[in-house]
């Protein structure tokens, strides 16, 4: 690959499997988890959140998730991703084999209290407790800081940019190999998110990771633009917006991964992701959760006459 | 207004009673019509597309546009837009009193001969036409000629940008006094949008109109930010995302007035609309077209915490 060609190209990094099943109230059955991963995956997706290592009595939908993982690992050049909220989790994720860990740090120090009951400075201690595990023990994989509520908060409103900013150096100080911004609650703009993903450039240079976006109030797929034009490469996404809020299901949640695709493509920026075949993707998704809302504006409406990928 | 703020300010132009009313299948009762636009013009709307002045026989629910004008005429500092197909509505529409005229005329070839039977020379014939009538008459009225399908067309598929450049400076040779760009069909990305209007400002300059974006395939928002960077100030939207495409009726059409108000007002970009009145807006819309689906991400998740408005 060129560098010129890798200028032109993004990663989209599937969430769905993780951030999607989670957030609905049905249990995915694991065979149809590992289907809609291969159809994931035969789309091109090469980045991909399979599950969390969370304890099964509080999230019954991830208590296969080292069956996931472990059918995810076999499928050639796929970065298999797993969320850890704490060093158990982590322990339990680098047992199983995932490449890499994504850890959700909340800069609203109001949000960090109610979510996870920790001071966000016990959770930069908790990332420190993962990097120093991980170094010992599977030093290959990768470890992410995703700061959540980076662009405000339902609980405290306003998240001061300072302290964002302040927040992922520290998860990078604490031996995280990126930290990304992540929009829990659809509050951001496009002139923020220039503004963030600048600064924590300038903050954490090569370490700045993923925008995270939610289309809660319509802006993600803009967010995601203007995260591009400010050099982002790497994009969450969530193939039918699946989950995102478990508070406002769907539509409300997380960027759908087709539309994001689409704009990308249709802008002559690689994806390595195959439309169609990504639309193909939603029927083990459907089939795995039937009745539950699945959304995409790309798909509902279908590609443009003679519309063909860039790459 | 300084200059500094004229930069840092848009103009929402609403179509949905003209653009929304004619794509639904039932007919807003004319009473309804005008609390609809009152409560958009209370909200802060100073440009608002009323009706069409086309043969009630083909569309029964502009019969009463004349009314709607006179109405509409009545609000201070409201810029009281009509379509018109041809010479026949201008007169019917200039002798209502409108301040603005706009006419569609398609960049695609197939979509002008299967939209009004005319070809796009004999279309450009059409804005002269008007435009030396309005001379005549009403030579303060200003008049816009919106060129439609200017990113793509479901007929033809791809519309030359040459094409697209060509007619628009045709438009305004022939005495229009703007030509924006519309994506009558949800095809364009911000790539394209960028790149066609900044062509459209090299080729007519000043002249150079509101950016008409559709939310088809889910980029409608981020395509009037990739316009906005290019600098253009005007955007049509509707109200509740109603309208803009028959075939694919509400999500699929119009940009949402709330979610590009939101946009803007949470860039710091001046509206001049109030969003909490503007959402208030949707009441007498949807009293008025009982049953309907009426869109929008911002007034169903609701406006951020402590969020408020920048002007």
């Amino acid at each position: 690959m060129t560098s010129l060609s890798r200028e032109n190209a993004v990663l989209i990094s599937e969430v769905g499997p993780r951030d999607g099943l989670q957030s609905v109230a049905a249990t995915m059955a694991t065979a149809d988890k590992l289907s809609w991963i291969n159809a994931l995956y035969a789309a091109g997706l090469r980045e991909i959140e399979v599950g969390s290592f969370v304890p099964a009595k509080l999230l019954p939908q991830m208590e296969d998730v080292a069956t996931v993982v472990r059918h995810a690992l076999t499928l050639p050049g796929l970065t298999v991703m797993a969320l850890v909220p704490n060093r158990r989790g982590a322990e339990a994720a680098l047992e199983a084999g995932v490449h890499k860990l994504t850890m959700p740090v909340s800069a609203s120090a109001a949000h960090s209290l109610a979510n996870v009951r920790k001071t966000r400075e016990a959770m930069v201690e908790e990332v420190r407790a993962v990097a120093t595990l991980r170094d010992a023990i599977a030093p290959q994989v990768l470890l992410e800081a995703g700061i959540a509520t980076a662009f405000g908060c339902t609980l405290q409103g306003c998240v001061p940019e300072d302290e964002v900013i302040w927040l992922a150096a520290q998860c990078i100080e604490a031996g995280a190999d990126e930290s990304g911004l992540s929009d829990t609650v659809g509050y951001a703009n496009p002139a923020q998110v220039r503004r963030l993903f600048k600064r924590l450039r300038a903050e954490i240079g090569v370490h700045a990771g993923a925008a995270h976006m939610h289309n809660t109030r319509g802006l993600g797929i803009a967010n995601c633009l203007a995260a591009y034009e400010e050099g982002v490469r790497t994009f969450d996404s969530s193939l039918g917006g699946l989950g995102g809020c478990p508070y406002a299901p769907g539509a409300s949640g997380n960027v759908v991964t087709e539309d994001l695709v689409f704009m990308f493509e249709s802008m002559g920026i690689s994806t390595g992701v195959d439309l169609e075949k990504l639309i193909d993707a939603r029927q083990p998704l459907m089939a795995g959760l039937l009745g539950e809302p699945v959304y995409g504006m790309t798909p509902d409406a279908g590609l443009p006459k003679g519309w063909k990928q860039q790459h």
